[in-house]
């Protein structure tokens, strides 16, 4: 995100990156704004109706990033589709030094709003969905696609979780290994 | 946990249950006091050094729970030492009508204190070792056990995050089904 960005998509990715890092409690518009250096006049504006409006939009963000990224990988063999999601968590917990883990997984765990919870919900639907049918298209049986998919997603997630904790990327890669051998059982 | 418990021992289960429904920021000792009926005295006498010293106690008693529920399992085939550890967490999931999660996640991904995700890292290794030694017992290839062991611990735990947020079992079930073919492809 450049310079350019508007102040609300500067609170959004600010957002993310808290959620990632600190959970949902944590994160407050003072965070946010010292974070993103947007003026404290965009929280009223922006986000009228509170805390929680700028957590959903950053749930909703996360979630669309993923499912972009994914999208690059469409008509790939399964296993290149699996390598591309694993990639992304590495990445994060890379790029954080094992500070941060997934913002809509933070979300889930902590915030005790249903709205909230049903967005978490959502994205990790989509996510699901959408691995579901680029493993098809990358070779997987239809009929276990949607299984491996949640699988994929379940496994990724609670390794990023271990991952985190134990401040090393074993858990992951041990994870993504298993989970190319489940895929050459799924074909 | 009967009422001849002492203050100590139901303030620490009281604590898992309220690690496990709200996560670690909203865990308090004044909503630990009311949960557990434990007199406020308790704290300082008990948990001197703070609220992390009886989040400290309550990891490692889930942690301790899950190692001896596995434990009860030994020498069954890798099939049934799976099914037991998903059991444990669909109990978690239907007795707390979707409300409650790992309490030991729950730390891992909101508690800032090193120590802390230390303790949760602890558990989930230990978990993944006793699940690596029955898996083992159970006729899972040894060389690949603990890669295995820790897919199993990192699906169940994503698959958990996801039923609550879906408040349905879906998640888990698809997962349990997929890491028995992944048993299947371990042996």
């Amino acid at each position: 995100m450049g310079p350019e960005a508007s102040p609300r998509d500067r609170m959004v990715e600010a957002a993310v990156i808290l959620l990632a890092k600190h959970g949902y409690q944590a994160m407050s518009f003072t965070t946010v704004l010292e974070r993103s250096g947007a003026p404290r006049g965009s929280i009223y504006h922006h986000f009228p109706q509170g805390k929680d409006q700028l957590v959903a939009a950053a749930v909703e963000l996360a979630g669309e990033r993923a499912v972009a990224m994914l999208d690059a990988h469409a008509g790939r063999p399964a296993g290149e589709v699996l390598d591309a999601f694993v990639r992304l968590w590495r990445a994060v917990l890379e790029y954080s030094s094992y500070g941060a883990g997934c913002s809509v997984l933070a979300v889930a765990v902590s915030a005790d709003s249903a709205d909230l919870l049903a967005r978490a919900a959502s994205v990790f639907t989509s996510w699901r969905d959408r691995l579901a049918e680029l493993l098809v298209l990358g070779g997987v049986t239809p009929v276990v696609a949607p299984a491996v998919a949640t699988t994929i997603v379940a496994a990724t997630e609670g390794a990023v979780v271990l991952c985190r904790a134990q401040r090393r990327m074993t858990p992951l890669d041990d994870v993504a290994g298993r989970l190319h051998v489940l895929l050459e059982a799924s074909t």
